[in-house]
């Protein structure tokens, strides 16, 4: 049976399971939850994912939510698949700490930036331009941060890509949309990472996906 | 050499890893950082957490930060020793969404609440109304689910305890202090499960620490 990711190509967080399984070469099938029907609040969804946020996912009888939770069951379950996205032993420590650091330092900022300046545009809606500043201002602190990591190791976790890198590509192809791409652009290491895990043939065929569309 | 803990008892992410040290009888020294100094911010403290927040962690060479991966590490690096925090194979897969589900969906609510009707009262700092009300109905959504959650397994990840439970405890802990406790209580379920985790002998002995002090 096909592996079922439950979510749609607006969502940054269903396109990082998609990264994941593309990266390990899996077969899946995307069931498309329409959020503006609010299909992710009705009984069907929420006997998915109980807090009606995509994305859901099935693999046979095992059923899973939160995008980062899949992901790393998808790198542990398929280790000998496609790319290795997860170390063995006291290396994955530091890649753990990685990915919290993006879960709790980049993404909350990331994604309120992207929340202003996509998808409050795209909907129409009027950006509030002192929650930008606001954010800006701590993304500057976070890529600080990033670019003296990424002088003591070629990725964030270790010198290989593992799943502390490719949490941050949805979310960071859309912020290079707009005009905090100079921020990025300014860091020469965390220029080169930024350029380096997006052109991984994976992500291209996610994005090929969402074009699609 | 001991493993150390560079933090202090007011902090309820460095009490996160007194909890699982203690549940695997580990020694370690509590290295105490004085935020009310800024030490924190300091260069030798940024040396071992760029982001300027406790805890950091040392076993040995290995430095570490942001304290969920700290917890991963000595639940996964000391396996053998003292109560098991983690699971082997696919049943940990629904350990990890029960860990995002708490770093995601109880944390960012229950860690702005503790600012509003813990620390804020501590510090003489003036109570935001309209922010407690806001966070309280977001708790109520959670707690629900937890309910819900409960009554398929003892635990949030499965039917023993583990980390997903584990990282609850402090913030947790703290709002049971404040009237918030009634919507705990109101939940059988979850109130068992409060009761559960919270009378773990290794909390016992980070609380007897913290009133040490």
């Amino acid at each position: 049976m096909v592996m079922k990711v439950y979510g749609n190509l607006m969502s940054t967080a269903a396109m990082r399971v998609f990264a994941a399984l593309y990266e390990k070469d899996l077969e899946f099938e995307l069931v498309t939850v329409d959020m503006k029907a609010g299909e992710h609040k009705q009984e069907n969804f929420l006997a998915l994912n109980p807090f009606g946020q995509v994305p859901a996912f099935e693999d046979g009888d095992l059923k899973l939510f939160e995008s980062r939770a899949i992901t790393q069951y998808i790198a542990h379950e398929y280790a000998a698949k496609g790319a290795p996205l997860v170390c063995e032993g006291k290396p994955m420590a530091t890649v753990a700490v990685w990915m919290e650091v993006e879960a709790h330092q980049f993404d909350p900022v990331a994604s309120k930036l992207q929340w202003e300046l996509v998808f409050k545009p795209l909907f129409g809606m009027a950006v509030d331009a002192a929650a930008v500043k606001e954010n800006e201002a701590k993304l500057v602190k976070v890529l600080d941060v990033y670019e003296a990591r990424l002088g003591q190791s070629k990725y964030l976790g270790c010198d290989c890509f593992t799943l502390a890198d490719l949490h941050h590509i949805p979310t960071l192809t859309n912020l290079m949309g707009t005009p905090l791409k100079e921020l990025f652009e300014a860091r020469p290491k965390v220029s080169a990472w930024v350029a380096d895990i997006m052109a991984r043939p994976a992500w291209a065929k996610v994005l090929a996906m969402r074009n699609k569309q």
